[in-house]
């Protein structure tokens, strides 16, 4: 069962893990990647993916790979809490073209939210500057 | 670190684990619940609940037990897929009121998508009846 056509290795968060193309990285270990989601729709809001499976959905990812992707979205949703100070984090994830995913290798948002500040759609946030993003992330690194 | 109050025993999702009041379940074991969300953003939008767990957000959350929650989502995401012939899933997980919750039990979205049909926002949904829930929870069942 699959949302989706064969793993591209050319899909933007492949060539990010082969240092193909640049990142604001936050946190790392020899499995997972977190980094800056360059159209983000928060302050801080972060991608968690892991660095060895081609699971592009949450339907095939391996149950090792899934445990372990959820354990670091809990980690960066508390870095998030205490290095930004905001007051909620949502949890995203999203899986085949109909289900609001864009690139083809499984990834979990972590979005920081504050109650006076409007998070942007999915889809409809502007691009970064990483000169902006680098800070935010060193905050984050500091509380991972 | 906490986005919320001490858990409430009467937060709506304890009383459905308590039996006291109505759900329309769709899957469990000892240690989760599926269930359908009766404000659905689509058609066969589940809940994914732990039964053991007071934790009210990711952030707090037993390792163990997030391990767990994030199986069963995943068993969910593919019982939409078969059960119901969608074309793709949105899993969502909201921390805090200002990051979009409101049952104060954590809980996992596994929310099917169709890209001819729009989902609705998360609380802008209106409230289903119980009965035609019924007939697509024994449908998402059997593909569990």
């Amino acid at each position: 069962m699959s949302l989706t056509a064969a793993y591209d290795p050319q899909n933007v968060f492949a060539r990010i893990l082969r240092g193909e193309l640049p990142s604001v990285r936050v946190w790392e270990d020899e499995a997972v990647l977190v980094f800056m989601d360059v159209f983000p729709q928060s302050e801080g809001h972060m991608l968690v993916i892991s660095k060895t499976s081609q699971a592009q959905t949450l339907l095939e990812v391996e149950p090792e790979v899934l445990a372990r992707l959820a354990a670091v979205s809990q980690r960066a949703a508390r870095a998030a809490v205490a290095a930004l100070g905001c007051e909620g984090v949502s949890l995203m994830q999203f899986n085949g073209a109909a289900g609001g995913q864009t690139v083809f290798h499984l990834h979990f948002h972590v979005i920081p939210r504050w109650s006076n500040r409007r998070m942007a759609g999915h889809g409809e946030a502007g691009m970064a500057d990483p000169a902006v993003l680098a800070p935010i992330a060193t905050r984050l690194a500091a509380a991972f």
